[in-house]
């Protein structure tokens, strides 16, 4: 019953939104001010795991505030699953800012981050953030959206608490602060070396703090989250020269040498401690701005240092402000949408705007990063990037990238290559950021990514190398059941769980190398490859259609439930819908699965079918809003499945779905995501799907076709060339599409190439109110 | 009456040592291995603090074994005395090792080090140091004397538990194992990051550890012991592929990445925990040597791997075994002595390693290094040194290498003015290691140090440079009561403890400053330092005749008891014995404390009175043997009183003292140190009174002439000549000198000067059984 009214609210909504959308048509090709549509707001309620803060294209420093207050344990010693919701510091319903921090992961799935807590204080100095030991309040502000602001670069919030104005912009590697004061003669600012994100884990390591003058700080935090071995350092740099300054322990576990013998907690400039909290202490006149130039370094203070004078050289805030809004019009009108609505054009940019906050740009000015080796190395003829969530990634931010930015996409790709000739293990990344391997989610992954590029002929990387590494990563047998796959042909899954999710994966992979090692004419790589992407077979149990976890002694397990998310081979999703993950051999597959009708059949039963309520709740990451039927938006293994239709004959099924999906799933509000963002990955499938097509198997130079959301889209492309992407008839009733063209030529069989995508000209959809009737044969 | 006792021991002992040593004559000057008369078992036992490891000179690796049992908490949480002892690790009673430590201070009053312990075994894997969890024996050895060896460079210990012989040598950077295994399928070598000296007191802050491969390790690290943040990386280099490996973590402090998805403590090959131990398997042979070459570096893993490379290319422990010795047989040849015995020659040269064992290097072969700030610096011009025990070292150690290592002194100095360019205090080191200032014990004396390689001529460091780092050092007012020292003319004693220790001393470096001043002609600063080096005055109390702490208003403090060692503004010292420095300005102290008759009753009383036994107890880091009367040579504020008679008119009673003092407290036992080495600084004072002199005002070219123990030294110079120092007519019943000549010219005033010592030639003693009468005028 209670799924009944989930699905009927959710068609409800869905209504709505045509209804109101419709009224409202938008029509700029101008070049225009692109940031005006982006709301950084968007998904910064419940699940996006997004944050709102300010931060450049890809930028080092990511710079937001956080108003975590929820402690990660209950009193009771139980994990308060509240915790998860702050995965980026911030929940929108919040009314307190403890602070900003300069580093925040953009709709992951888990969080690391959170380092360098600034906060600016008047009154009487506390150091607690919530509460203090003798129950006063800790220097957190209460604050309201009224007086809140956030642009892309950009994030103005007043401190009620402390009635201080806070501004926030950045450079790629420099975080810039703005505080406006009242009149005070005890003006703080808090540099918390505590904080992390959920900051009742503490992550903290060891910190260092030194303060080289009276109005210049440097330091470390190192930290053991998700990463082995994490080290930031940071530059910090005041408008002006603070009266006096000192510090706090938090912790025991401080150094033992000789600090009690003079006092080394006032005014005293070298600090360190596992958890520490310095103050910085002014008078300040009504209305007066103290402003901080805030580097990170992955390589030492130094770096910091230099990325610090070479970015921000000026105490000019709007300056900084306008250049970093200039590089994000940049990156916006790249693609020029028009819409049908303000709401859609709006939801337009700020899922492209998302699909610009990771991978990082980790590297100093100078080139030099630290590697996974934690050496210090020097990026030669490339960018060295970081975080590489890849699971999520490869599916549609990779492919985005290899339209828009394939500069960007080639330095990744050779950040890649520079992490396995880091990596002890000879592997290509994972999971990775800040120099380590975190090993989340399953797969080896940047395989898709790097033959995907090879298929468009983006970048210029060696593809040899790309193909060693490559086979190097497929080859290592202590990693996650890949030794077993090997030598069974799947992951049995008596030996690893997770195990029909991981055969199936590898299996990709596997094509992926396959593709490129066809490319470099390698045949033995290639027969060997394309041999290892069929083990899917060997997870398919033709007695019930269902791929199902096998044993190592062939079986199949028993106690099978195709529904269940947890324990049944599956992760993030379960056989029903991860069960159709061959995006390397969909035409088999769906034979395999009983052909095209049945097939059909599978997934509209997918979309449609009322689950129960146990299996709902055992979804991880996701808001109930991320679920249609047994069709889960919120979580990656199914961006696919809405286009299966393409290959059972039944396109305007795409269609239909492609269309729902975006109008519930996505939306310009602070519920705008219906799940974590996932580093970019859920606000690519929107972009995609909004220009009318789809990265199903990256690592092909081939696109299935949906249905454009847009009206029109200008593509600016990296070779120069303009593609426009025009939707003739565009209404939210004509959801069908009659036809398609590529520069007159008309495409047959739903598929669009990259050559035909980048070459420019026009693509024109013809939509329809209907489908034609042509699409229901076969 | 235990008193009495224990002084008629001491004089017993004396008679005993006249005795034996008088029957044997070693007069041999010709080229010969120097290191058969070292014995690095000497001060092992009780409180020397040296260990039995070997080390080339200076070596940035101190490769020695650990027998620390002993926790250092009680298990009703009180501090556990007997753990201080163990501050290098080694204490010869012990019957058991835990493992070869690449790191140990030698003869400090406190540890930092004891970095990766490396333990080889066999039989059933055992991971616990002592006992495991199920009470199981853990993996130490037992091990006896009669199979175990040390010399310059090499230790050998037979490890009895599992019939394996361990050997030990090293290159300055490199460490060389060599251990000889049984026949066993089951040996293992251990690799416990977990290990501290004193192991109780977990210092760790975090490790990591990489196996590049199947016979390379590489790693870090990092600890908050004296030191607020310190790294060491290693590289491990295997001469046989382990066939498996793994680790266990002891604390639960571990990063909470994706560790359990898959093995992860298994063979695969990336370790990090804040306590962990690494395991490595082999089948080992019959007598089947595995050997270990494991090489330090405080830059990263990859200037551990430059260091291993450069140093030790090949597999023959011998080579490097020999290369080392003949690096001990150049320093230790600097000073050829013939003595009345093999014991005192072993006594000499035992000493004079010690005083090669700090500072140390500290830099790479490339000479890179971490500096202060923790970015990585070249040095340019010198090689950099760490472990600045400065308190105790600048009396004698570094006067002695004025005279024998001239250019690793000018070395030592231009790394302290380093340390000063990258200390955000802008000071010179006070205590410093591994990149931390560590601000054990007062006073900043790496200002005589520079000054008295001013005065000595010795180097080529810049003069101004330094004279403005002693400055900068000077004016830090937060610095240990040093804005109040300046304020008001000397430390008030309500405001730091120690009050009188660190004005005293702080008057001794303003004159030490002032030197350097006057030498570079700048009459200001020597105005303005001459001046500061006359508060001493300040805290003498003519109306006791004690220096004495003094209040903020002026008074002398009430309650004060001139022979408590604690609380009465001193340290490791009282007021009878500390209170008698003013190494600057002896004449005047003389004068003040009542003239040269009372003065010289003072010093008689200091060396025969009875003390209290409660004043005993209260000794810090000495053997009830380090202590004459109230006099104690344990410690080092006194360590210049023997030689104050010269200021009396008492020459001769400087004689008896000094010759006294090395008989009864130095001998060739592994009791043969009466207190912590002190970085060198106990052995370099014995060095220097053995060859007849002593610096007691370092920072002026004078040395205020002793009684000689060797019958003669030759002391090669580094400006290459030779000077030969002679005692004629020397026996153990001769110790009054009568005369001394330099190339013929007379010695008037007992002092010689640093010009006379250098410029080659001989200094003739004639030594007599009693002191000549002139002595006895004034």
């Amino acid at each position: 019953m209670k799924n009944y009214i989930l699905v009927f609210c959710v068609c409800l909504l869905y209504a709505c939104n045509v209804e109101t959308s419709n009224t409202k048509d938008i029509t700029t090709h101008l070049k225009e001010d692109f940031t005006q549509y982006v709301n950084p707001f968007i998904g910064t309620s419940k699940m996006g795991h997004v944050f709102p803060g300010a931060t450049a294209p890809f930028g080092m420093v990511q710079l937001s505030p956080q108003t975590n207050f929820e402690p990660m344990f209950n009193e009771d010693g139980s994990y308060n699953s509240d915790t998860y919701k702050y995965c980026a510091g911030y929940q929108y319903q919040d009314t307190t800012i403890i602070g900003f921090a300069h580093t925040n992961f953009s709709g992951t799935g888990h969080s690391d981050l959170g380092d360098f807590l600034v906060m600016p204080t008047i009154g009487k100095l506390v150091l607690d953030p919530i509460v203090t030991n003798d129950s006063r309040k800790g220097f957190y502000s209460t604050f309201t959206h009224e007086n809140e602001e956030a642009s892309p670069g950009y994030y103005k919030v007043n401190l009620d608490s402390y009635n201080i104005k806070a501004e926030l912009t950045t450079s790629d590697r420099v975080g810039y602060h703005k505080y406006t004061f009242p009149k005070s003669n005890e003006a703080h600012i808090i540099l918390d070396m505590v904080y992390n994100v959920y900051h009742h884990d503490n992550k903290n390591v060891w910190t260092f703090i030194r303060v080289e003058n009276d109005s210049l700080v440097t330091g470390y935090r190192q930290t053991k989250g998700w990463a082995r071995t994490r080290k930031v350092f940071f530059a910090m740099q005041f408008s002006k020269p603070f009266k006096s300054y000192g510090h706090k322990k938090y912790n025991e576990e401080t150094y033992d040498g000789f600090y009690r013998r003079f006092n080394q907690e006032e005014n005293f400039p070298e600090i360190a401690g596992k958890d520490v909290r310095a103050y910085f202490n002014f008078n300040t006149e009504e209305g007066e701005s103290i402003e901080i130039k805030f580097a990170l370094s992955s390589v030492n203070t130094e770096g910091a240092l230099k990325n610090l004078w070479a970015e921000i050289p000026h105490w000019d805030f709007n300056k900084t402000k306008a250049e970093t809004q200039v590089k994000w019009n940049e990156e916006l009108s790249k693609i020029n949408v028009t819409t049908l609505s303000l709401d859609d054009k709006r939801t337009f940019y700020s899922a492209l705007y998302h699909t610009n906050l990771s991978p990082i740009i980790y590297e100093d000015v100078d080139g030099k990063y630290r590697g996974l080796d934690q050496n210090i190395h020097s990026s030669n003829g490339f960018t060295n990037y970081s975080i590489f969530s890849l699971w999520d990634t490869y599916r549609a931010l990779h492919p985005l990238f290899n339209i828009t930015q394939t500069e960007r996409n080639n330095d990744m790709i050779k950040s890649m290559l520079a992490h396995h000739d880091e990596s002890v293990h000879n592997m290509l990344p994972i999971w990775s950021h800040y120099a380590n391997e975190n090993w989340c989610m399953i797969g080896y992954h940047a395989t898709s990514v790097i033959a995907d590029a090879m298929a468009k002929s983006v970048g210029d990387f060696n593809h040899e190398r790309a193909l060693q590494a490559s086979v190097n990563t497929a080859n290592v047998r202590y990693f996650d059941g890949l030794g077993d796959y090997i030598d069974y042909g799947y992951v049995p899954d008596d030996k690893s769980h997770s195990s029909v999710s991981k055969t199936l994966e590898y299996a990709y992979n596997d094509w992926c190398i396959a593709q490129m090692a066809i490319q470099i004419g390698d045949d033995s790589l290639a027969e060997e490859f394309m041999k290892r992407s069929e083990y899917y077979n060997n997870v398919f149990d033709a007695s019930t259609g269902y791929m199902r976890p096998r044993l190592s002694n062939g079986d199949f397990r028993e106690n099978f439930d195709p529904m269940d998310t947890h324990g049944q081979g599956f992760i993030e999703g379960n056989a029903w819908n991860y069960g159709l993950y061959v995006p390397q051999n969909i035409d088999k597959m769906v034979d395999m699965m009983g052909g095209k009708e049945s097939f059909t059949q599978h997934l509209d039963s997918l979309f449609t079918m009322e689950i129960d309520e146990k299996y709902i709740e055992k979804h991880e990451d996701i808001t109930r809003d991320g679920i249609i039927g047994n069709y889960v938006h919120g979580n990656e293994p199914g961006h696919h499945i809405p286009y299966l239709y393409n290959w059972t004959g039944h396109p305007e099924k795409t269609q239909e779905r492609v269309r729902m999906i975006m109008q519930m799933m996505y939306d310009p509000t602070v519920e705008g995501l219906c799940g974590n963002d996932d580093a970019g990955q859920m606000s690519a499938w929107y972009i995609l799907s909004a220009i009318g097509f789809y990265s199903v198997t990256p690592g092909s130079s081939n696109y299935a076709l949906g249905s454009p959301l847009v009206k029109e889209a200008i593509i600016t492309l990296p070779n120069g060339k303009t593609t426009k992407i025009v939707a003739r008839n565009q209404s939210t009733e004509n959801i069908y599409v009659s036809s398609v063209t590529v520069n007159g030529e008309k495409v047959e069989n739903n598929t669009l190439t990259h050559k035909e995508l980048t070459s420019g000209g026009e693509i024109i959809f013809e939509m329809a109110p209907t489908a034609p009737m042509s699409n229901h044969l076969e």
